[in-house]
């Protein structure tokens, strides 16, 4: 057994802290992402069609902080992906760490008692807690995917993927 | 509560078999990922240097398996990388149907008290069994988040990413 494991996690695969903090991990990366674009490309790039990194960006702010007050106090809103960011990055980062701040406050509020309480998020998608929790960090990871491809695609390197 | 949820379950974040679903769940739609992409652009076709979709798979497929099984077992190996596939994507789906079985079987020899525990993969990256799982599975949804670009690049649409 490792030494940090204490009597209360180690009957469980993961306890509601390690989740937060693995989340915030991800957020963490996905922040440094969002910094290493250039202002105009992150606002312009885009390959195949496919949304700017400013447009995913948006989405994720769209989802998680809104998303978890939505499962924490019942309080159902529609999804809003769209901000008036006026072409500034520094607008989209100042909401990603206010969405940080809100993430904490909200999930601590969750009981583990209620991770397998099926729900419905922004109304319309049916789940568990813990299967929202898992969409909200799984889609930010398969987005921010795709942002490194458009930094390699601009001659950016990426940060690393397990620096959190 | 959901109905579904069972008095072993509810006072859980998520259990061992419900994780195993979730990968196993990711693992399928990077499956007709690789499906969906043409026989020749998946092993030529990259992005700003990147590797191909081939090369990336490989890099999966040297993780799952193995990983786990290593886990399991405490049995040590480097990571294998390179597979002589011949160009074929008949080939690698067969080792990914192979690994699916591999990961079913080893996980379930984990058990819950584990997941805490410090171990060193490939005898080289430390962390617990769960982060390490975690990683895998993180590590999937990264990089099939960038063949979702590679398809789009090619004008193929990909599968949709809720459904697993």
């Amino acid at each position: 057994m490792s030494n940090t494991a204490t009597n209360s996690t180690v009957h469980q695969v993961i306890t509601p802290a390690e989740l937060l903090e693995h989340w915030q991990g991800h957020r963490s990366l996905t922040r440094r992402v969002i910094e290493a674009f250039p202002e105009k490309e992150f606002f312009n790039h885009s390959i195949g069609g496919m949304r700017t990194f400013a447009e995913l960006t948006m989405e994720l702010l769209a989802i998680a902080g809104p998303g978890i007050k939505e499962i924490a106090t019942g309080e159902t809103s529609p999804l809003q992906e769209h901000i008036e960011h006026g072409n500034k990055k520094t607008f989209l980062l100042e909401l990603w760490d206010k969405a940080t701040e809100e993430i904490n406050t909200h999930y601590k509020q969750i009981p583990v008692e209620r991770f397998h309480e099926t729900i419905k998020t922004f109304g319309q998608y049916e789940g568990t807690v813990i299967s929202s929790i898992f969409y909200f960090i799984d889609n930010e990871i398969h987005h921010r995917g795709q942002g490194y491809v458009y930094l390699r695609d601009l001659g950016i390197e990426p940060p690393y993927f397990w620096e959190r």
